[in-house]
């Protein structure tokens, strides 16, 4: 059974073409650029990879071109559409009445569209993938992934919000967090090497441009720490993580904007973008010795996700194990270092020297004496959306 | 020598009038309902309690009132104003310039009204409050005590947040925190109990109708939850504490708020009060078995507490000390059972028999194998405004 899974951003369409008997990746890319002047389309299969201009005004025409180069005759890895089984949509949050993968139905879209304020920068685009795929393929089946997914299981005291009662119930305002099949899938892979899920407590750090941490009890996310958006939690790329939430009106008063802009400003001009001028890990760390700006980004970025994983602990009343997973978590020795000698103290201990030899694979940076197991486990949000659409269209 | 500690609402005017040879309070009370009708002074020395109405249209009444009460020949407890060696005045916030307490000079005044901004709800109250003792007793010195001052010694990477540079620099937007004063004498009395300052990591839990937590590390505030404002942190009486701040924006477009009246409810509607009604915990207590939403209140407030136990103790790397104090902290034992219950990871024990007992007084709640040592202890901020005075006016 073969598996397309598409990942829809407002002008952007990843593919990832899953073989499910062996899990294994049969071809992937990316559409970029859909209605924008100068879109083109990267694609992997067999080895090697390929780069053509396409004219995609929608995200109709992207899918076009996914198909035919998947079916094309000379550098393609399928020889009909059919061979597809289903299709495996990432989902953001289109709200609490759907935690649960589903498949897609006209109805079952027409209620997304509904939906869209939850995450109105990433549901229209999903929409778009999942119409063109009926457009295209009207007898092969739609299944949506939720970003939120993993995050039912959080208790009522740590996903609501301490305001009045009619906001949630009315305008569902509570605690969402995202990179949910990230957190499932490193979590799980985690308490295969602790032997066992009941009675494991596991801290998962997606660390990346977007981050977030999760709580996992009982192989359950019980907290994370993205919350009704993405923009609570850690510091991320550009966006600020947590704050006193009357600085939107301060800033918004000061600088004369709407609330709306500030909440933008705070999602795409803040985080280490703000403070240092750079969004990207890598350049921060680059001018660490030299910048004091970056090394105030970087001291506060690590210090937040030291901070988190003891709230975790403390919310989960003990930790078995921390798992590294993102571009920052799996490629990044240095941050891993900061934040695991900040640990001592609940009974962590790591291999200083191996920890840069572990990048973007998998390994343990625990010590044989260390009361809490560390990993670096490589996410692999895609298997998890496969896996999820294989088992609902069956 | 005498010192008089006011704390001035933009209503009421505090008042405590210190003997610092021993420093036992002579006398103390409270001008309530100032500028607005219906105003009354109460008042207790020698043991009694005396409520007195009186016209107090502005803080100036106020302070007369309290002066004449202070040095009446049959209820006063001194002879003549020229007694009091210094007025001591609690001032929230005015910015980082003022951290340390300082010696209100009309220039120092002036400066202050500049910077009304960081604490709009408190500071002009502190004004009216000093401006009536200028008038009053032009020769008596008046120092102000900063509610931020112990909150100094925060890190940059604690202080700051993830937003542009210039948003600091120019705005002066960081985490000020607050209840600085309680948490000062509170970690200062515990330091004592450890028997030394250095090398000390103390969690202090100031749990009231305004709640926050400290990390003091060798007798040094290094984390607060309290942030640019006191709405940041904990779950409190009405304020919402932590939360995503893009809820600020979408709560201003579906209800047709502006930011401002969005942050307001933050601040007054939400919190205990928006869950369940009851923004007093032994109102949500009292009613948490029949009431769910008490239930969720009281669940939420408590969880929160407990994350920051455990965040402080990761930001310090480890733990001696837990204090808990304020009206929650001082006088509710099942609050302080709910939280230290979750921290047994940490090394916590506690007498679960004793825990009662200790209301409204000193109390220590370890047993002698915790590792963490739990104490109650009363705060005492008229005591740490009175002895910065003392020492300024010399």
């Amino acid at each position: 059974m073969k598996i397309l899974v598409l990942n829809a951003g407002s002008s952007s369409l990843k593919f990832q073409l899953l073989n499910m008997e062996d899990e294994s990746v049969i071809a992937k890319g990316n559409a970029e650029r859909i209605g924008i002047e100068g879109s083109f389309l990267t694609y992997k299969a067999n080895g090697k990879a390929y780069t053509n201009k396409y004219l995609m005004p929608t995200h109709v025409e992207a899918m076009e071109h996914i198909i035919a180069t998947l079916t094309d005759p000379e550098i393609g890895v399928i020889k009909k559409i059919t061979e597809i089984s289903g299709f495996g949509h990432r989902v953001v949050n289109v709200g609490e009445t759907y935690f649960d993968s589903v498949v897609v139905t006209p109805e079952v879209l027409e209620d997304f569209k509904t939906k869209v304020d939850f995450s109105p920068l990433h549901v229209p685009g999903a929409i778009s993938g999942i119409e063109a795929c009926y457009k295209i393929a009207p007898k092969i089946k739609n299944v949506a992934v939720f970003d939120i997914g993993f995050h039912k299981t959080l208790p009522d005291y740590a996903y609501r919000y301490a305001l009045p009662k009619e906001d949630y119930e009315e305008l569902k305002i509570r605690k969402y967090g995202a990179h949910g099949t990230s957190h499932r899938f490193v979590s799980q892979e985690c308490a295969k090497l602790l032997g066992e899920v009941e009675g494991t407590k596991i801290v998962t750090c997606h660390l990346g441009s977007g981050s977030s941490m999760c709580a996992v009890k009982d192989g359950k996310s019980v907290d994370t720490s993205m919350g009704f958006t993405p923009l609570e939690g850690l510091v991320m790329g550009t966006r600020t993580g947590d704050i006193d939430a009357s600085v939107v009106n301060f800033i918004a008063e000061k600088r004369n904007m709407t609330a709306k802009e500030v909440v933008n400003y705070l999602n795409k001009k803040s985080g280490m973008f703000g403070l240092c001028g750079y969004s990207d890990m890598r350049d921060v760390e680059a001018n660490l010795e030299t910048n004091a700006d970056c090394k105030l980004a970087y001291d506060v970025m690590c210090y937040r996700v030291i901070k988190y994983i003891g709230s975790y602990a403390a919310a989960m009343g003990g930790l078995d194990a921390i798992v590294f997973t993102g571009g920052i978590g799996e490629r990044d020795p240095q941050v891993r270092e900061t934040v695991l000698s900040s640990l001592k103290f609940l009974g962590v201990e790591f291999d200083a020297e191996k920890n840069p030899s572990v990048f973007g694979d998998f390994g343990e940076l625990s010590t044989e004496n260390s009361k809490v197991k560390v990993y670096v486990i490589p996410t692999n949000e895609e298997l998890v959306i496969a896996r999820e659409t294989k088992d609902l269209i069956k």
